[in-house]
């Protein structure tokens, strides 16, 4: 059994975490930190873990951590980066579900998230956890940034295209829709219900963090720098991710021949048939991305719909996931509970 | 394996009991019919099923239901009274989730329902299917009624008043709000999401079909004729049933023990702690009833909240409690899976 | 024209009463304060209100409130009991669209509120702002007690019956359910889009707020003092609050002609038609009550379900209401706006 | 005063004509056929109309439509095709809300829309009635084809890039959303609350209706056939479009002045202050754009964000915003009503 330690469990991240690992065969709760709720037991803060997890909060320093086989940080960024060094001193490994460690430029980093970065040496080590890109970096990891939801829809998306550089780099557009529990659980006006429900607006227009994250994972990809538009924006549901991808073909070629293969082997990316239109609710709750792509009109504009769960696939189940691979065990394992509809 | 075969797969509890019975590990579902749909893959309606359900659906008259171990119906009222018979007799055993079966005196259940029974013979054997209230009946059954999603939740909130015999029996009141998807997934105007969005309403006032039902359970339960007034409402969320159940209190007990001591033993009904306000998305897609009991001020007013998913414990989850019951399985076989927050 | 302040715009009843009083032809908005907020344009705020409201929120010290003809509170309870004083000696009337005013017994209002009470003489003189039940009074007053939402739609619904004196007082119940925007504009977890949304619970069963106030309108009524239960409910919608109310018959009468009479002459309280269900959405937006009055199987007890919407005949459009009685205004002026569907 | 007539009033926009018009100054609402509700009280279907609107639906043979001034097609596409000639050749002006004549090249509209077109003749008459481009022309007009809900929003949205020549033209994309009530109010299984709610999905990508409508006004305006692609979507909310658009610069232009100039004196098109991101509830229940421009990171790549209520200035609302002109009334009559916030 892997012991496992999570940092910061008042959050969505959090709660799914505990309601993933409650079932993983192989995965042991071993210990959760809150510094504000030490002492008061999970399925009192969340009553849906009543009889299922037994933990109670413990205070961050009392906390076993370092005992831990893996520890999982579902924390605002700025924490994992302060705590990571001792952890995996002591032999655990870390998967960080913030950003502290997604970019590699550490300039770019602090310039986008606003503070000194406190372990820019652990930035080079860490390995950018997305297993359809970096499977084999991630099996051998100890320390593994969790992508952000955003950029894992898109991504996945645009993966196959640039992969096979068969549309241009310098005008990709990412159209992102996310449900509201991507805010995370905090107390704001913006995301109280009065203020979401019945409502849709686009956010962060001028710069969203997730750009540099996505830029170099597609520059990657692309072997050269892409030029991206991404625009994020807040609709009225609780989980979930739409992302419509942008391109312009340079090449001609079978779209969805090309897709299919991409992800044939990619137990968690489903391309969907010619023609669909995958919605949210299709993976809501589940460690999937589905796909679908289209050339409207047949012209020269690519059109990608990729949809996750931001909490599953987009977090806490991406963390799963890359567990999983860091210790040897199928990589499905605990993952395959079925989306819920409706 | 215990071969399943279900009719009438393309509503909401059939597509719940297929998300239910995928992973249950002692289940193999070998048939599910649709006249409408014959041929269509399953997974084509339901793309939440993709790669996870290969069945399509079949015509009623060419599917394999009598080779089956038990045969779920999760069709409108009316269907299961004329082909049960002939299933039971194949050797099959039967679990309806309509209403069929449900009402013990035939003349009410047409009085009702608005039809004549085809199989007043089966009403007879059959058992209600409430696990809390009759299991050993159930595990010796052929032919269980499932009950329905509100009387599900009423009578698990007034059970441990009525058998302690502390409250009046002339003057409840069970106001009970519904989910949307409790409509089922047929196209009417009423539960367009632009009509039963942020909108809420009771309906059904001067009489609904499961007041006859709950009548007759709570009438077992204590022993006479009870006199309750049923008011259920549309509520804009997709799952779940809070019943906000008031009783008049004859005798001077401790309710939270008398709750606790009655539901100590059941897996499925969690009672809360004192003060507590269960929400149904506590419950959301889990086989699971969570309940709290008031007496404001200390007055002669008993108050009992009682939240299901009504797709789970309110349908499709507690059919499978059912056949585990039936079929000497662990009661909570397949079941295991964690409510979704948020 | 009647200059009209407004002291605390930044809430929901605020931006409500700035919807209505913007049109209104016969007030002019003179002010609005805000500490917090002070300097900065109420549509920069509010895009709803740009190009239609010029003002900017100002400090209340130097708020001009003492020449406006009327004062609007809009603020958390305890703010108008410091302030009112002064405005009323400076000749402006004041209506209070929080708490301060509405128990006439000050020990009651102090234990459910939580503090003091800064001005009990006021107590005495304010009015209690139902013009439904105080017309006369409200004309005459200088200082009104706006009623809260809930005990707006319970007291309306319950006033013909205890009027007629034909139903029990002695085991009332108010099954009340509203939208999220009763919590009002404030940073909260559990009024979050992710904890509210598809979800739905009770609340302050053990006692809330609002009990003394319905309980006082209820007895003066009834003659006597009425015994209640009263469960309020969060329901996933925006707008809008349902009462289902419960009574016992102790007389036989003809409900439906009792309810129609009673409100002949109300312009804002509608009785629907016999065997009707009244939905939120019907009065969405206007300063209107909708009523439908039920008797189950023909039963001792009486179903009464009042619907109104808590931001206007819950709060500003019967503030409205009131300014127009108190300037001797037609009743309706300013509030013929029809409700929004869907 | 204008006899108004409305055919087919049973829908969306059927509804909100209604409420807009019934408080008009100067229109009579004289006639509303429905051929399957008539003799039914239109508040009966519509409860929110109580008291407000005394008409029945009556036949459409028997409705004295040609004795209105002006009627309204709030029908599905092909009725209005049928029935405009009779009703000009009587005198009376119209105004079709629905799609009969908003294409001018009839092979194009035949192939979109599955029906050959009844009046050829009448569609070369039409005026395309979108104020901010044609006002003049509408002025004048007998009949006038009332735009898409996504085609005023993402014109309104380029026409200032295409107007001032500053964007490419080959490469223009439209990503909208939409509310569910766009979809109509037919009983449809894809737009029930269980389906719709909780979920985000595009839909009509490989070609949508509304596509020749916005090529042929941007075609216009530009001067050139332009080339969009356009992406609709379906986001669970019940009103509002939030279309967000992309161009390439071809030329270096102050963006926010353009736009500001572009629309200094449209009433009904707020452009707003640079950095802003318009919020769909800003213009819920208001006859009113709302306009954002972004140029993100100060690349080549233009975002404008356009917001409009579907049912009023994507429809009801900009209709009566067309009679007003047609009838020589301010444009803004009866249109005054501020937006619902929250």
């Amino acid at each position: 059994m892997i012991r496992v330690g999570i940092v910061g469990g008042t959050g969505y991240t959090g709660v799914e975490l505990l309601r993933l690992l409650a079932r993983h065969p192989e995965a042991e709760l071993a210990a959760i930190t809150s510094r504000k709720e030490a002492g008061l037991a999970v399925s009192e803060m969340f009553p849906s873990l009543r009889g299922r997890v037994a933990l109670r909060f413990s205070d961050p320093q009392q906390a076993e951590l370092i005992r831990c086989d893996v520890v999982f940080f579902a924390t605002p960024n700025g924490i994992a980066m302060e705590q990571a060094g001792e952890l995996l001193a002591a032999g655990a490994r870390v998967i960080d579900l913030a950003a502290d460690f997604r970019i590699k430029d550490v300039a770019t980093w602090e310039k986008w998230y606003g503070m000194t970065h406190a372990s820019p040496h652990l930035v080079a080590e860490a390995v950018y956890g997305l297993p359809e890109v970096n499977r084999a970096k991630i099996r051998g990891a100890r320390l593994v940034a969790n992508p952000g939801c955003y950029p894992t829809a898109v991504q996945l998306g645009f993966l196959p295209l640039l992969e096979a550089g068969v549309v241009g780099t310098d005008d990709l557009i990412a159209d992102a829709k996310s449900g509201v529990s991507g805010a995370g659980r905090k107390a704001e006006v913006a995301t109280l219900f009065a203020e979401a429900a019945d409502n849709f607006k686009a956010y962060g227009v001028p710069g969203h963090r997730h750009l540099p994250e996505i830029h170099q994972g597609l520059s990657a990809v692309a072997g050269k720098s892409i030029d991206l538009t991404f625009v994020p924006h807040l609709t009225p549901m609780i989980r979930g991710i739409h992302a419509t991808l942008y391109a312009r073909l340079v090449a001609d070629v079978d779209l969805q021949a090309l897709f299919e293969r991409r992800f044939a082997a990619e137990r968690f990316v489903d391309v969907m048939p010619v023609g669909a239109h995958p919605d949210t609710r299709s993976v809501r709750g589940a460690n999937q991305c589905r796909i679908a792509v289209h050339r409207p009109q047949g012209g020269k504009t690519v059109v990608v719909l990729s949809v996750i769960d931001n909490l599953v696939k987009g977090a806490a189940g991406q963390a799963v996931q890359n567990m999983n691979l860091m210790f040897g065990l199928p990589e499905d394992l605990g993952l395959e509970g079925l989306p819920f509809l409706p």
